[in-house]
Protein backbone atom coordinates (compact mmCIF):
# COMPACT_ATOMS: atom_id res chain seq x y z
CA UNK A 1 0.00 0.00 0.00
CA UNK A 2 1.64 3.35 -1.04
CA UNK A 3 0.01 5.96 1.55
CA UNK A 4 0.63 9.60 1.06
CA UNK A 5 1.25 12.43 3.52
CA UNK A 6 0.02 16.02 2.84
CA UNK A 7 2.42 17.52 5.31
CA UNK A 8 5.12 15.52 7.32
CA UNK A 9 4.47 17.57 10.95
CA UNK A 10 4.19 16.51 14.31
CA UNK A 11 1.15 14.75 13.53
CA UNK A 12 1.81 13.69 9.77
CA UNK A 13 5.24 12.23 10.15
CA UNK A 14 4.34 10.52 13.43
CA UNK A 15 1.88 8.69 11.36
CA UNK A 16 4.44 7.90 8.87
CA UNK A 17 6.76 6.45 10.91
CA UNK A 18 4.29 4.13 12.71
CA UNK A 19 2.94 3.03 9.28
CA UNK A 20 5.74 2.39 7.75
CA UNK A 21 7.26 0.29 11.13
CA UNK A 22 4.06 -2.27 10.72
CA UNK A 23 3.97 -2.75 7.81
CA UNK A 24 0.66 -1.01 6.70
CA UNK A 25 2.25 1.04 4.27
CA UNK A 26 4.87 -0.30 1.97
CA UNK A 27 5.41 3.43 0.93
CA UNK A 28 5.71 6.73 2.29
CA UNK A 29 5.42 9.75 0.15
CA UNK A 30 5.60 12.83 2.15
CA UNK A 31 4.11 16.85 0.39
CA UNK A 32 5.69 19.46 2.09
CA UNK A 33 5.32 23.00 1.58
CA UNK A 34 7.93 24.11 3.45
CA UNK A 35 11.81 22.70 1.33
CA UNK A 36 13.47 22.60 4.65
CA UNK A 37 11.09 20.43 6.47
CA UNK A 38 10.96 18.11 3.16
CA UNK A 39 14.53 17.88 3.39
CA UNK A 40 14.23 17.07 6.95
CA UNK A 41 11.48 14.81 6.94
CA UNK A 42 13.78 12.38 3.69
CA UNK A 43 16.98 12.82 6.03
CA UNK A 44 15.09 11.56 8.98
CA UNK A 45 13.58 8.72 7.00
CA UNK A 46 9.77 9.53 7.70
CA UNK A 47 8.95 9.59 4.59
CA UNK A 48 10.62 7.49 1.32
CA UNK A 49 10.01 10.17 -1.44
CA UNK A 50 9.30 13.66 -1.04
CA UNK A 51 6.59 13.94 -3.58
CA UNK A 52 5.05 16.91 -5.43
CA UNK A 53 0.81 17.32 -4.64
CA UNK A 54 -0.25 15.88 -8.45
CA UNK A 55 2.47 13.00 -7.75
CA UNK A 56 1.07 11.91 -4.11
CA UNK A 57 -2.65 12.60 -5.39
CA UNK A 58 -1.76 9.85 -8.91
CA UNK A 59 0.69 7.61 -6.87
CA UNK A 60 -1.14 7.40 -3.86
CA UNK A 61 -3.99 4.05 -2.32
CA UNK A 62 -4.76 6.25 0.90
CA UNK A 63 -4.34 10.00 0.98
CA UNK A 64 -3.53 11.76 4.52
CA UNK A 65 -4.12 15.04 5.10
CA UNK A 66 -2.51 16.79 8.00
CA UNK A 67 -2.19 20.42 7.98
CA UNK A 68 -3.45 22.70 9.81
CA UNK A 69 -6.82 22.98 9.12
CA UNK A 70 -7.78 26.44 7.47
CA UNK A 71 -5.70 24.84 4.27
CA UNK A 72 -7.08 21.12 4.78
CA UNK A 73 -10.59 22.96 4.03
CA UNK A 74 -9.70 24.35 0.82
CA UNK A 75 -6.74 21.04 -0.51
CA UNK A 76 -9.64 18.31 0.60
CA UNK A 77 -12.29 19.32 -2.03
CA UNK A 78 -9.64 19.78 -4.63
CA UNK A 79 -8.09 16.83 -4.18
CA UNK A 80 -11.52 14.42 -4.20
CA UNK A 81 -12.03 16.64 -7.01
CA UNK A 82 -9.11 14.34 -8.34
CA UNK A 83 -8.79 11.03 -6.94
CA UNK A 84 -9.66 7.67 -9.06
CA UNK A 85 -12.42 5.58 -7.61
CA UNK A 86 -9.95 3.20 -5.61
CA UNK A 87 -8.47 6.28 -3.74
CA UNK A 88 -9.29 6.74 -0.27
CA UNK A 89 -9.01 10.25 1.27
CA UNK A 90 -8.75 10.69 5.14
CA UNK A 91 -7.46 13.88 7.48
CA UNK A 92 -6.19 14.42 10.88
CA UNK A 93 -7.76 17.75 11.81
CA UNK A 94 -8.60 19.20 15.36
CA UNK A 95 -12.30 20.37 14.31
CA UNK A 96 -14.49 18.80 12.18
CA UNK A 97 -17.62 20.82 11.04
CA UNK A 98 -16.60 23.02 8.58
CA UNK A 99 -14.19 19.83 6.80
CA UNK A 100 -17.72 18.08 6.98
CA UNK A 101 -20.12 20.79 5.49
CA UNK A 102 -17.48 21.51 2.97
CA UNK A 103 -17.20 17.89 1.33
CA UNK A 104 -21.22 17.29 2.35
CA UNK A 105 -22.45 17.59 -1.41
CA UNK A 106 -19.15 16.25 -3.34
CA UNK A 107 -19.57 13.72 -5.73
CA UNK A 108 -16.41 11.52 -4.07
CA UNK A 109 -17.58 12.16 -0.52
CA UNK A 110 -17.93 8.75 0.01
CA UNK A 111 -13.98 7.59 -0.45
CA UNK A 112 -13.30 10.38 2.27
CA UNK A 113 -12.93 9.87 6.13
CA UNK A 114 -13.30 12.59 8.54
CA UNK A 115 -10.55 11.56 11.01
CA UNK A 116 -8.86 12.53 13.81
CA UNK A 117 -5.88 10.60 15.80
CA UNK A 118 -6.05 12.25 19.01
CA UNK A 119 -2.53 12.99 20.40
CA UNK A 120 -0.29 15.33 19.90
CA UNK A 121 2.42 17.37 21.91
CA UNK A 122 3.58 21.26 22.34
CA UNK A 123 6.06 20.80 19.65
CA UNK A 124 4.97 20.73 15.80
CA UNK A 125 7.35 19.84 12.41
CA UNK A 126 9.17 16.42 11.47
CA UNK A 127 11.55 16.73 14.09
CA UNK A 128 8.77 16.76 16.98
CA UNK A 129 7.38 13.30 14.72
CA UNK A 130 7.88 10.48 16.78
CA UNK A 131 6.87 6.50 16.65
CA UNK A 132 4.25 5.77 19.37
CA UNK A 133 2.85 8.73 19.82
CA UNK A 134 -1.09 7.86 19.18
CA UNK A 135 -0.05 4.62 21.19
CA UNK A 136 -3.36 3.88 23.03
CA UNK A 137 -5.08 7.60 22.53
CA UNK A 138 -8.45 7.77 20.78
CA UNK A 139 -8.78 7.20 16.76
CA UNK A 140 -11.78 9.40 16.15
CA UNK A 141 -13.91 8.93 13.25
CA UNK A 142 -17.06 11.16 12.34
CA UNK A 143 -19.98 10.60 10.49
CA UNK A 144 -19.28 6.99 9.49
CA UNK A 145 -22.33 7.11 7.36
CA UNK A 146 -21.02 9.32 4.81
CA UNK A 147 -18.13 7.40 4.09
CA UNK A 148 -18.43 3.86 1.85
CA UNK A 149 -17.80 0.48 3.76
CA UNK A 150 -14.61 -0.09 2.18
CA UNK A 151 -12.71 3.62 2.85
CA UNK A 152 -14.38 3.33 6.24
CA UNK A 153 -12.57 -0.35 6.90
CA UNK A 154 -9.31 0.55 5.23
CA UNK A 155 -8.83 3.99 7.72
CA UNK A 156 -10.45 1.84 10.84
CA UNK A 157 -7.44 -0.39 9.93
CA UNK A 158 -5.05 2.18 9.92
CA UNK A 159 -6.20 3.27 13.26
CA UNK A 160 -5.66 -0.45 14.32
CA UNK A 161 -1.55 -0.36 13.22
CA UNK A 162 -1.46 2.52 15.00
CA UNK A 163 -3.22 1.04 17.63
CA UNK A 164 -5.49 3.63 18.42
CA UNK A 165 -8.71 3.22 20.32
CA UNK A 166 -11.90 3.52 17.61
CA UNK A 167 -14.55 6.09 18.31
CA UNK A 168 -16.99 6.91 16.51
CA UNK A 169 -18.94 10.44 16.64
CA UNK A 170 -20.71 13.04 14.36
CA UNK A 171 -18.85 15.88 13.40
CA UNK A 172 -20.52 18.18 15.36
CA UNK A 173 -20.25 16.07 18.62
CA UNK A 174 -16.83 16.19 18.24
CA UNK A 175 -16.19 19.58 17.68
CA UNK A 176 -17.96 20.12 21.30
CA UNK A 177 -16.16 17.52 23.04
CA UNK A 178 -12.34 18.72 21.99
CA UNK A 179 -13.48 22.43 22.98
CA UNK A 180 -14.03 20.94 26.38
CA UNK A 181 -11.32 18.74 26.78
CA UNK A 182 -8.41 20.39 24.48
CA UNK A 183 -9.59 23.56 22.80
CA UNK A 184 -9.94 25.50 26.08
CA UNK A 185 -7.12 24.08 27.74
CA UNK A 186 -4.82 25.53 25.21
CA UNK A 187 -6.59 29.18 25.86
CA UNK A 188 -6.19 28.53 29.71
CA UNK A 189 -2.69 27.58 29.28
CA UNK A 190 -1.58 30.87 27.16
CA UNK A 191 -3.25 32.78 29.37
CA UNK A 192 -1.21 31.91 32.24
CA UNK A 193 1.93 32.03 29.85
CA UNK A 194 1.07 35.50 29.10
CA UNK A 195 0.23 36.73 32.80
CA UNK A 196 3.30 35.71 34.39
CA UNK A 197 5.56 36.76 31.29
CA UNK A 198 4.30 40.31 31.60
CA UNK A 199 5.12 40.00 35.49
CA UNK A 200 8.81 38.88 34.53
CA UNK A 201 9.23 42.69 32.69
CA UNK A 202 9.08 44.02 36.17
CA UNK A 203 10.75 41.23 37.88
CA UNK A 204 13.42 38.95 36.35
CA UNK A 205 13.72 36.27 38.86
CA UNK A 206 9.88 35.32 38.85
CA UNK A 207 10.68 31.91 36.90
CA UNK A 208 13.27 30.41 39.71
CA UNK A 209 10.76 29.22 41.35
CA UNK A 210 8.62 27.95 38.42
CA UNK A 211 8.51 24.41 39.43
CA UNK A 212 6.37 21.27 38.37
CA UNK A 213 2.78 22.74 39.15
CA UNK A 214 3.29 25.58 36.78
CA UNK A 215 5.31 23.87 33.91
CA UNK A 216 2.28 21.46 33.62
CA UNK A 217 -0.13 24.13 33.52
CA UNK A 218 1.71 26.03 31.43
CA UNK A 219 3.13 23.51 28.74
CA UNK A 220 0.53 24.10 26.33
CA UNK A 221 1.19 27.30 25.72
CA UNK A 222 4.10 26.48 23.44
CA UNK A 223 2.09 25.33 21.13
CA UNK A 224 1.95 26.49 18.10
CA UNK A 225 -0.36 29.79 16.03
CA UNK A 226 0.16 28.26 12.79
CA UNK A 227 -2.12 24.53 14.45
CA UNK A 228 -4.31 27.06 16.85
CA UNK A 229 -5.94 29.97 15.28
CA UNK A 230 -7.82 27.94 12.66
CA UNK A 231 -8.90 26.05 15.13
CA UNK A 232 -10.46 28.77 17.41
CA UNK A 233 -11.65 30.13 14.18
CA UNK A 234 -13.26 26.84 12.91
CA UNK A 235 -14.57 25.95 16.47
CA UNK A 236 -15.50 29.45 17.52
CA UNK A 237 -19.08 28.69 18.59
CA UNK A 238 -18.43 25.71 20.74
CA UNK A 239 -14.93 27.36 22.12
CA UNK A 240 -16.87 30.69 23.51
CA UNK A 241 -19.40 28.50 25.17
CA UNK A 242 -16.74 26.41 27.04
CA UNK A 243 -15.11 29.41 28.05
CA UNK A 244 -18.03 31.61 29.54
CA UNK A 245 -18.70 28.21 31.33
CA UNK A 246 -14.77 28.12 32.45
CA UNK A 247 -15.23 32.23 32.90
CA UNK A 248 -17.99 31.42 35.37
CA UNK A 249 -15.89 29.10 37.30
CA UNK A 250 -12.91 31.43 37.73
CA UNK A 251 -14.99 34.26 38.65
CA UNK A 252 -16.89 31.73 41.59
CA UNK A 253 -13.15 31.25 43.06
CA UNK A 254 -12.38 34.91 42.87
CA UNK A 255 -15.36 35.79 44.90
CA UNK A 256 -15.42 33.11 47.30
CA UNK A 257 -11.41 34.28 48.07
CA UNK A 258 -12.32 37.81 47.60
CA UNK A 259 -14.48 37.09 50.75
CA UNK A 260 -12.09 34.64 52.51
CA UNK A 261 -15.09 32.28 52.31
CA UNK A 262 -13.62 29.15 53.38
CA UNK A 263 -16.83 26.75 53.15
CA UNK A 264 -17.43 27.67 49.21
CA UNK A 265 -13.42 27.86 48.29
CA UNK A 266 -13.66 23.88 49.75
CA UNK A 267 -16.56 23.21 48.32
CA UNK A 268 -15.00 24.47 44.50
CA UNK A 269 -11.81 22.54 45.17
CA UNK A 270 -13.84 19.66 46.18
CA UNK A 271 -16.00 19.46 43.38
CA UNK A 272 -12.58 19.97 40.98
CA UNK A 273 -11.20 16.93 42.52
CA UNK A 274 -13.70 14.66 41.23
CA UNK A 275 -11.03 14.79 38.24
CA UNK A 276 -9.65 12.10 40.24
CA UNK A 277 -11.83 9.48 38.56
CA UNK A 278 -10.36 10.63 35.39
CA UNK A 279 -7.57 11.09 34.84
CA UNK A 280 -4.83 9.55 36.59
CA UNK B 1 21.13 15.19 64.53
CA UNK B 2 17.21 14.00 65.45
CA UNK B 3 15.20 15.47 63.23
CA UNK B 4 11.66 16.18 64.21
CA UNK B 5 9.16 16.01 61.48
CA UNK B 6 5.60 17.70 62.54
CA UNK B 7 3.30 16.28 59.65
CA UNK B 8 4.58 13.27 57.56
CA UNK B 9 2.27 13.84 55.03
CA UNK B 10 3.67 14.39 51.12
CA UNK B 11 6.16 17.54 51.84
CA UNK B 12 7.37 16.54 55.80
CA UNK B 13 7.88 12.43 54.83
CA UNK B 14 9.62 13.29 51.68
CA UNK B 15 11.57 15.35 53.69
CA UNK B 16 12.09 12.95 56.33
CA UNK B 17 13.11 9.65 54.11
CA UNK B 18 15.68 12.04 52.05
CA UNK B 19 17.11 13.73 55.55
CA UNK B 20 17.69 10.03 56.93
CA UNK B 21 18.89 8.26 53.92
CA UNK B 22 21.89 10.60 53.21
CA UNK B 23 23.02 10.79 56.67
CA UNK B 24 21.71 14.72 57.79
CA UNK B 25 19.80 13.26 60.17
CA UNK B 26 20.87 10.19 62.71
CA UNK B 27 17.25 9.82 64.09
CA UNK B 28 13.70 11.02 62.78
CA UNK B 29 10.96 11.96 65.20
CA UNK B 30 7.61 12.06 63.79
CA UNK B 31 4.03 13.88 64.87
CA UNK B 32 0.68 12.93 63.28
CA UNK B 33 -2.26 14.39 64.10
CA UNK B 34 -4.01 11.51 62.10
CA UNK B 35 -3.31 7.80 64.21
CA UNK B 36 -3.61 5.77 60.81
CA UNK B 37 -0.99 8.00 58.48
CA UNK B 38 1.10 8.09 62.13
CA UNK B 39 0.64 3.80 61.51
CA UNK B 40 1.78 4.46 57.70
CA UNK B 41 4.65 6.42 58.20
CA UNK B 42 5.84 4.62 60.71
CA UNK B 43 5.33 1.00 58.97
CA UNK B 44 6.85 2.79 55.87
CA UNK B 45 9.85 3.43 57.49
CA UNK B 46 9.73 7.36 57.30
CA UNK B 47 10.01 7.84 60.34
CA UNK B 48 12.03 6.09 63.13
CA UNK B 49 9.51 7.14 65.72
CA UNK B 50 5.88 8.30 66.34
CA UNK B 51 6.19 10.76 69.08
CA UNK B 52 4.14 13.37 70.80
CA UNK B 53 4.02 17.37 69.87
CA UNK B 54 5.80 17.22 73.66
CA UNK B 55 8.19 14.53 73.41
CA UNK B 56 9.60 16.27 69.66
CA UNK B 57 9.81 19.05 70.75
CA UNK B 58 12.04 18.35 74.00
CA UNK B 59 13.93 15.65 71.92
CA UNK B 60 14.75 17.23 68.69
CA UNK B 61 18.13 18.89 67.31
CA UNK B 62 15.76 20.30 64.62
CA UNK B 63 12.03 21.07 64.42
CA UNK B 64 10.24 20.71 61.02
CA UNK B 65 6.49 22.27 60.87
CA UNK B 66 4.76 20.82 57.63
CA UNK B 67 1.35 20.99 58.14
CA UNK B 68 -1.07 23.15 56.40
CA UNK B 69 -0.41 26.88 56.55
CA UNK B 70 -3.40 27.49 58.65
CA UNK B 71 -2.23 25.08 61.64
CA UNK B 72 1.52 26.54 61.20
CA UNK B 73 1.16 29.96 61.82
CA UNK B 74 -0.66 28.86 65.77
CA UNK B 75 2.03 25.93 66.37
CA UNK B 76 4.64 27.64 65.39
CA UNK B 77 4.86 30.57 68.01
CA UNK B 78 3.82 27.92 70.71
CA UNK B 79 6.92 25.95 69.43
CA UNK B 80 9.11 29.02 69.92
CA UNK B 81 7.53 29.50 73.34
CA UNK B 82 9.39 25.69 73.99
CA UNK B 83 12.39 25.72 72.44
CA UNK B 84 15.91 25.70 74.41
CA UNK B 85 18.48 28.16 73.41
CA UNK B 86 20.48 25.34 71.15
CA UNK B 87 17.35 24.23 68.87
CA UNK B 88 16.35 25.43 65.51
CA UNK B 89 12.38 25.82 64.11
CA UNK B 90 12.00 25.70 60.37
CA UNK B 91 8.66 25.47 58.40
CA UNK B 92 7.71 24.09 54.80
CA UNK B 93 4.36 26.15 53.73
CA UNK B 94 3.86 27.40 50.73
CA UNK B 95 3.08 31.07 52.29
CA UNK B 96 5.24 33.29 54.24
CA UNK B 97 4.06 36.52 54.95
CA UNK B 98 1.02 35.37 57.96
CA UNK B 99 3.72 33.19 59.56
CA UNK B 100 6.57 35.99 59.52
CA UNK B 101 4.56 38.03 60.90
CA UNK B 102 3.52 36.15 63.61
CA UNK B 103 6.74 35.78 64.67
CA UNK B 104 8.17 39.28 64.13
CA UNK B 105 8.52 39.87 67.74
CA UNK B 106 8.89 36.65 69.36
CA UNK B 107 12.06 36.14 71.87
CA UNK B 108 13.11 33.39 69.98
CA UNK B 109 12.70 34.48 66.39
CA UNK B 110 16.13 34.41 65.79
CA UNK B 111 15.98 30.42 66.55
CA UNK B 112 13.07 29.77 63.43
CA UNK B 113 13.64 29.63 59.77
CA UNK B 114 11.11 30.61 57.47
CA UNK B 115 11.86 27.94 55.21
CA UNK B 116 9.52 26.64 51.43
CA UNK B 117 11.05 23.43 49.92
CA UNK B 118 9.26 23.75 46.64
CA UNK B 119 8.08 20.89 44.89
CA UNK B 120 5.26 18.72 45.29
CA UNK B 121 2.76 16.97 43.60
CA UNK B 122 -0.72 16.68 43.30
CA UNK B 123 -0.77 13.93 46.04
CA UNK B 124 -1.03 14.04 50.05
CA UNK B 125 -0.20 11.86 52.90
CA UNK B 126 2.41 10.12 53.94
CA UNK B 127 1.80 7.48 51.20
CA UNK B 128 2.89 10.37 48.44
CA UNK B 129 6.41 10.77 50.51
CA UNK B 130 9.15 9.60 48.21
CA UNK B 131 12.50 9.77 47.84
CA UNK B 132 14.16 12.70 45.24
CA UNK B 133 11.28 15.01 45.46
CA UNK B 134 13.14 17.98 46.21
CA UNK B 135 16.23 16.83 44.01
CA UNK B 136 17.47 20.07 42.18
CA UNK B 137 14.47 22.43 42.79
CA UNK B 138 14.22 25.89 44.85
CA UNK B 139 15.03 25.79 48.19
CA UNK B 140 13.69 29.47 49.47
CA UNK B 141 14.50 30.96 52.58
CA UNK B 142 12.85 34.00 53.54
CA UNK B 143 13.95 36.97 55.71
CA UNK B 144 16.88 34.96 56.06
CA UNK B 145 18.25 38.27 58.28
CA UNK B 146 15.59 37.62 60.79
CA UNK B 147 17.61 34.48 61.91
CA UNK B 148 20.50 34.01 63.77
CA UNK B 149 23.88 32.48 61.42
CA UNK B 150 23.79 29.05 63.33
CA UNK B 151 20.25 28.36 61.78
CA UNK B 152 20.47 29.89 58.97
CA UNK B 153 23.51 27.72 58.29
CA UNK B 154 21.68 24.40 59.73
CA UNK B 155 18.84 24.99 57.52
CA UNK B 156 20.77 25.67 54.42
CA UNK B 157 23.03 22.47 55.14
CA UNK B 158 19.76 20.58 55.48
CA UNK B 159 18.66 22.24 51.97
CA UNK B 160 21.94 20.95 50.63
CA UNK B 161 21.36 17.66 51.53
CA UNK B 162 18.01 17.66 50.07
CA UNK B 163 19.76 18.85 46.92
CA UNK B 164 18.03 21.98 46.28
CA UNK B 165 19.55 24.85 45.04
CA UNK B 166 18.94 27.54 47.57
CA UNK B 167 17.31 31.07 46.91
CA UNK B 168 16.91 33.94 49.36
CA UNK B 169 13.53 35.72 49.30
CA UNK B 170 11.76 38.06 51.35
CA UNK B 171 8.86 36.62 52.90
CA UNK B 172 6.49 39.34 50.54
CA UNK B 173 8.46 38.79 47.60
CA UNK B 174 8.03 34.96 47.59
CA UNK B 175 4.02 35.28 48.04
CA UNK B 176 3.74 37.81 44.99
CA UNK B 177 6.06 35.12 43.27
CA UNK B 178 4.30 31.87 44.85
CA UNK B 179 0.83 33.45 43.54
CA UNK B 180 2.29 33.91 39.99
CA UNK B 181 3.89 30.88 38.92
CA UNK B 182 1.98 28.14 41.49
CA UNK B 183 -1.32 29.20 43.29
CA UNK B 184 -3.11 31.01 40.44
CA UNK B 185 -1.93 27.23 38.49
CA UNK B 186 -3.87 25.66 40.61
CA UNK B 187 -7.24 28.11 40.46
CA UNK B 188 -7.09 27.44 36.70
CA UNK B 189 -6.96 24.08 36.81
CA UNK B 190 -9.84 23.36 39.74
CA UNK B 191 -12.13 25.74 37.60
CA UNK B 192 -11.07 23.58 34.25
CA UNK B 193 -11.89 20.22 35.91
CA UNK B 194 -15.23 22.07 37.07
CA UNK B 195 -16.18 22.83 33.50
CA UNK B 196 -15.63 19.79 31.81
CA UNK B 197 -17.02 18.00 34.97
CA UNK B 198 -20.27 19.66 34.62
CA UNK B 199 -20.72 18.78 31.03
CA UNK B 200 -20.23 15.19 32.20
CA UNK B 201 -23.25 15.27 33.62
CA UNK B 202 -25.51 15.10 30.26
CA UNK B 203 -22.35 13.79 28.42
CA UNK B 204 -21.05 11.01 29.53
CA UNK B 205 -18.66 10.16 26.94
CA UNK B 206 -16.85 13.47 26.96
CA UNK B 207 -13.85 12.24 29.12
CA UNK B 208 -13.14 8.82 26.19
CA UNK B 209 -11.23 11.95 24.47
CA UNK B 210 -9.29 13.61 27.43
CA UNK B 211 -6.00 12.89 26.01
CA UNK B 212 -2.10 14.35 27.19
CA UNK B 213 -3.44 18.01 26.76
CA UNK B 214 -6.12 18.07 29.36
CA UNK B 215 -4.52 16.02 31.71
CA UNK B 216 -1.58 18.31 32.05
CA UNK B 217 -3.71 21.07 32.26
CA UNK B 218 -5.91 19.59 34.48
CA UNK B 219 -3.39 17.99 36.68
CA UNK B 220 -3.46 20.29 39.84
CA UNK B 221 -7.08 19.97 40.08
CA UNK B 222 -6.43 16.73 42.03
CA UNK B 223 -4.61 18.92 44.45
CA UNK B 224 -6.81 18.85 47.99
CA UNK B 225 -8.79 21.76 49.90
CA UNK B 226 -7.36 21.19 52.86
CA UNK B 227 -3.54 22.52 51.99
CA UNK B 228 -5.17 24.84 49.41
CA UNK B 229 -7.80 26.78 51.40
CA UNK B 230 -5.51 27.88 53.74
CA UNK B 231 -2.97 29.12 51.17
CA UNK B 232 -5.77 31.23 49.18
CA UNK B 233 -6.91 32.60 52.34
CA UNK B 234 -3.32 33.51 53.41
CA UNK B 235 -2.09 34.82 50.14
CA UNK B 236 -5.67 36.29 49.18
CA UNK B 237 -4.45 39.59 48.08
CA UNK B 238 -1.79 38.25 45.71
CA UNK B 239 -3.44 35.54 44.24
CA UNK B 240 -6.35 38.40 43.61
CA UNK B 241 -4.32 40.40 41.90
CA UNK B 242 -2.86 38.10 39.82
CA UNK B 243 -5.97 36.45 39.12
CA UNK B 244 -7.45 39.55 37.99
CA UNK B 245 -4.68 39.81 34.99
CA UNK B 246 -4.98 36.60 34.26
CA UNK B 247 -8.81 37.42 33.88
CA UNK B 248 -7.52 39.98 31.50
CA UNK B 249 -6.17 37.96 29.42
CA UNK B 250 -8.59 35.29 29.09
CA UNK B 251 -10.80 37.86 27.77
CA UNK B 252 -9.00 39.40 25.38
CA UNK B 253 -8.28 35.56 23.47
CA UNK B 254 -12.58 35.45 24.47
CA UNK B 255 -12.98 39.00 22.20
CA UNK B 256 -10.35 37.91 20.04
CA UNK B 257 -11.94 34.74 19.01
CA UNK B 258 -15.42 36.20 19.32
CA UNK B 259 -14.45 38.63 16.66
CA UNK B 260 -12.65 36.09 14.37
CA UNK B 261 -9.92 38.56 14.85
CA UNK B 262 -6.76 36.10 13.59
CA UNK B 263 -4.27 38.40 13.61
CA UNK B 264 -5.03 39.18 17.47
CA UNK B 265 -5.26 35.55 18.17
CA UNK B 266 -2.44 35.02 16.02
CA UNK B 267 -0.05 37.74 18.34
CA UNK B 268 -1.86 36.52 21.74
CA UNK B 269 -0.38 33.35 20.86
CA UNK B 270 3.44 34.03 19.91
CA UNK B 271 2.98 36.18 23.17
CA UNK B 272 2.66 33.22 24.92
CA UNK B 273 4.79 30.84 23.05
CA UNK B 274 7.72 32.86 24.77
CA UNK B 275 7.35 30.61 27.41
CA UNK B 276 9.62 28.45 25.43
CA UNK B 277 12.28 30.34 27.23
CA UNK B 278 11.54 29.04 30.56
CA UNK B 279 10.18 25.87 30.82
CA UNK B 280 11.40 22.80 28.64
Amino acid sequence: MVVGVIGTGLIGGSIAIDLKKNGFADKILGVEQNPLNAQVAKDLGIVDQVATLDECISESDIIIVAIPVSGAVKLIPQILDRVTEKQIVTDVCSTKGMIASVVKYHPNRKQFVLGHPMSGTEYSGPRAAMSGLFDGRAGIICDAEESDMRALATIQKMYDALNMRLIHLSSAQHDVHTAYVSHVSHVISYALALTVLEREKNDRHIFDLAAGGFASTARLAKSSPEMWVPIFMQNRDNVLAVMDTYIDKIQAFRRAIDEMDEAAITELIQGANRIKRIIR
